[in-house]
């Protein structure tokens, strides 16, 4: 039976084509009757490609067929792809996907969608790549609470750190080798500044907390103004450098959810986490802290994510799998994220740095400076107390007349 | 409704009733309609606990009643478990366990069972206790030929290596260490000498490659044996021993699968997992590495599996979740492990130890020789290039008649 489509024929679509049709016979076998992908709908040609008789240009093709009980929707974007998206759950055909926009901006919608036509909306692709975690946050620590989520999910900003930790490199010239190496895109402003990474915690805490987390009330700084000397300051003290996703109750029915480079202990699993790899660590009040690792993105991995799903929904025809999760339109949600105490690694300059020894002291309490080799004189850097990133603030503002604050950057 | 039972009120049984009863308002929500624990069964009394009016004595009672749905089997061992499970299975009731041991040893026929009665079977906690590992393995990563599968299995040897290797204790006083903390069993033999990790790579393997791994075919050797002073040496290579597990195919529809020490290289993620910790490699064709991290046992993080299985059998009443295995009576389905290539430790005792060099050059070929700090004139350590087993025991073998064979331990 052929009744599985994909829609978007680039790197995704091309590798879910390439792993399912690899491991057709064993997926066969495992949903217990035969499957196979009839249509690749893309605008585009590909003369030559192994596949070319699959090949549609008119989305309408894959709509209007019976026989499609689901379709990959690789497009990524939140334009087409949503439209498609709501029409093929509207006619009761599972949609599958990679597409994390789409998710963070309409998942509640298209959850529920999928639920009143009985059929599924899966995205284990969207966070993680080839990394299972949708699934096992959402079926199998479904007997938690769940306390906190923090994550490395960015694989392009954990390259860029590592190559800065590594080598020493700065980050223009550690963008240049990751985008050199097919790893950054030419605009790396979505990677770099951390709004990949904003997606995939908000499905994460969506998931984990049952509403809907919209993009926009994340608070999300990325990693272009980390410079070599945080870097050595951070390795000096036991830290790494990492971009971290993190999402936790914040009481009362919120939470708090943030993106943010942070100064990670080299004690903790996340600081083993290199290149291009992802991690997310999950707390539950029964598992403790359960922790998931590999490849998160590629063509490979992430197609491995959406063949289980696409197994999953042929498998599960006309059921729901999904424990889904409510929309929410309450604006405090997600608390503001100056009210949340942490300790902060600060870096100074001013013409004699040492002379403002006594004023941070009044300031922050009792600091720890760091060293670095050869730092320079006009140089201080310190990691406070923890405080409301408020007070933080406050303190430094006032410091702020007698130097500049180079860095700001949260310990985890 | 009440329409869970609980069968061994001991340390998962309790863990179970605990954290179910506390999250039962988010899992009544997740399910979409009312659940709760109705039997408690044990032969023992427990006067004066929270839910001694569940308690009941008489298995039937569970049976019997046709309000309950699922059943968690925590009672552990493989007779009355086996004869329960059997019962309610047939009897169209769902059962989840924590029993490593039953799905060893009888997976593919209570698998079975449970399709026949349109019910489930599941066992997300018999393997990694609080990580989730069944399901991915299961769903997310179906779409993928699985290459290999290693981990560390047992958190009681892990907990009495880590000691050995941090602290420089022994076997003997790691042990006792472990056993006044509550972390290794009066009688540890089943730890210790491996047989609890063999029951989980079973498991494993059984769902990775689709047939039933009997555990009386996969060889498993433990940690007793192992001396400081291997721990010494392999530290000065860059190694630490861990007792792991591995499964991988052998080609034309064969697996390997073992439980040893090995010397795993610092530069592997599996090396820093320590202390009651335990973490399970996956590689598939798609998804490449993928690592699971957590508490691989104790009471909390083993319910947060058991109570995960039973939301998922009580959301899909009366249908079949799991991709299941077939059973397997080839005797040669795992292949003979000395037939496998790998590099050893060796370590051997004879009175002029430097004098047996040339031997071991003329045996082994290149081999690398090994140092630690006032190592003794009667002993040599070395590393042997990779060839199957069977051929190292022959040299080993010769090289037995003019030295003592000490250490034997396989690098991953």
């Amino acid at each position: 039976m052929r009744n599985v489509a994909v829609i978007g024929y680039g790197v995704v679509g091309s590798g879910t084509v390439e792993l399912f049709e690899k491991n057709r016979g064993d997926i066969c076998k495992k949903i217990g009757r035969d499957c196979d992908i009839k249509y690749i709908c893309d605008l585009r040609d590909f003369p030559g490609d192994k596949y070319e008789d699959r090949l549609v240009k008119d989305f309408n093709v894959i709509l209007n067929d019976p026989e499609i009980e689901v379709v990959a929707e690789v497009v990524g974007g939140a334009t087409f792809a949503y439209d498609y998206t709501k029409k093929l759950l509207s006619a009761g055909k599972s949609v599958v996907t990679s597409n994390k926009e789409l998710v963070a901006l309409h998942g509640a919608e298209l959850l529920e969608l999928a639920k009143a036509h009985n059929c599924n909306y899966l995205f284990e692709a969207s966070v993680g790549g080839g990394i299972p975690i949708i699934r096992p946050l959402n079926k199998c620590l479904a007997g938690n609470k769940i306390e906190q989520i923090s994550g490395i999910l960015n694989g392009t900003t954990n390259f860029i750190l590592t190559k800065m930790i590594r080598e020493q490199l700065d980050f223009d010239t550690a963008l240049k080798m990751a985008q050199e190496l097919g790893y950054a895109e030419a605009d790396p402003t979505a990677d770099v500044e951390g709004h990949d990474a904003c997606r995939k915690i908000c499905i994460l805490a969506s998931l984990a907390f049952g509403k809907h987390v919209y993009p926009q009330y994340v608070h999300c700084s990325g990693i272009s103004r980390i410079t070599p000397d945080d870097v050595e300051y951070a390795e000096n003290a036991g830290y790494v450098i990492k971009l971290i996703g993190t999402a936790k109750p914040a009481g009362e029915g919120h939470i708090t959810a943030i993106v943010c480079p942070r100064l990670v202990p080299k004690s903790s699993l996340l600081s083993n986490v290199d290149d291009v790899y992802n991690a997310i660590s999950v707390t539950g009040d029964g598992s403790g802290d359960v922790l998931f690792y590999g490849r998160g993105a590629g063509k490979l991995p992430t197609a491995s994510a959406v063949v289980g799903d696409i197994i999953d929904c042929l498998k599960h025809k006309g059921r729901i799998i999904m424990i889904g999760w409510d929309d929410c339109n309450e604006k405090d949600y997600v608390v503001p994220y100056k009210t949340q105490e942490t300790n902060m690694y600060i870096r100074v300059k001013a013409a004699d740095a040492e002379s403002l020894k006594p004023a941070v002291s009044e300031l922050f309490g009792k600091v720890v400076y760091l060293e670095r080799n050869g730092r320079p004189d006009d140089e201080l850097a310190f990691i406070t107390p923890k405080m409301p990133e408020q007070e933080t603030d406050e303190h430094l503002a006032v410091l702020s007349q007698n130097a500049e604050i180079a860095s700001k950057i949260r310990l985890m």
